[in-house]
């Protein structure tokens, strides 16, 4: 296996909603207003923000379409430290007993006992390229990357989807701490 | 040479004032009032706060003490997106050409045309203790983590000083990016 590149993709805190959650916050006849696509296939950006509120503080926060069986809040650190709250570093999915928060819509509010987390960083690789590449779903590997800041993420999870395209996600703490933009290139380290 | 433990120093924004500049922002006859101490010798955390003013936004900063020949304000590349500036990534007093930004304090305002950057990753070692580590003044090092979201920083700059605690500096964002706390401990790797 040969080590290879990876686009960096860079996830600013964002969340999906629940179709039972979406109404409640902009009322009962709402849907998503597209805004523009994401690099995964059928995922976009929407017009729509939200309020996320937490005992220290409160900021906006982007919904991404399209709706989802379960909310989901995808926060840095950084912003945690802000909101007074403490997410755990979790898998994108596995919400149980993760923190809670307050969503503030104009139609309404959603107190969520869980749902906010700060995702573990992963690599979204297309079935194809991953057996051409010597990866396989939920391999964990190595990821390195040559910045002025640079340096090794480790533990870095792999998914494999038909429908994903071959992108490094990491939220801008991860980002800004090694001074990396959207679109950089990092390498998988395979040996 | 063998690899060594070193705890960990989160820095958050802050910043070094001038004599000159702390007597236009807190007036004629202000001098810094103490807090409380920080890991370094002489070093300390005063009460007093300053706002930082930048094209996109503005944040409070607070102020170390004691002041310095040339004021210097670290902020993170969060913070720097925030503010709406690009603050270069720069080992401690090298300002030249560095961001500029307002800074706004009780008695005045004072336009920095440059002295606002984000500090390079540094190690501060005691000279007693670099010997018997095996590193010198200005070497460049890794220092790897194992947290939850671990990893390795490369190009690690190292100072040393009779007066230093041994300390390796990071931000905000290197920190939350490593889901490191103050005083956990990172190792040093020589070999």
């Amino acid at each position: 296996m040969s080590n290879f590149a990876v686009p960096v993709g860079v996830s600013n805190r964002h969340l999906h909603l629940s179709e039972t959650d979406l109404r409640t916050l902009f009322g009962s006849a709402a849907a998503l207003t597209y805004k523009k696509p994401l690099s995964q296939e059928g995922q976009f950006v929407s017009e729509e923000t939200v309020t996320l509120a937490g005992p220290k503080g409160s900021m906006t926060v982007r919904v991404l379409g399209p709706a989802r069986p379960q909310t989901q809040v995808e926060v840095t650190l950084t912003d945690a430290y802000k909101l007074g709250i403490a997410p755990p570093v979790r898998d994108s999915g596995d919400l149980d007993g993760s923190a809670g928060g307050e969503l503030i819509g104009p139609a309404g509010r959603v107190v969520l006992t869980e749902g906010v987390i700060v995702v573990h960083r992963h690599i979204h690789v297309r079935t194809e390229d991953a057996l051409r590449k010597g990866v396989k779903d939920r391999d964990r590997v190595t990821v390195r990357v040559d910045t002025e800041r640079g340096g090794v993420f480790t533990d870095v999870l792999v998914r494999v989807d038909p429908s994903f395209n071959l992108e490094f996600h990491i939220d801008t703490d991860e980002s800004n701490a090694f001074a990396l933009k959207n679109g950089d290139v990092a390498e998988v380290i395979l040996n």
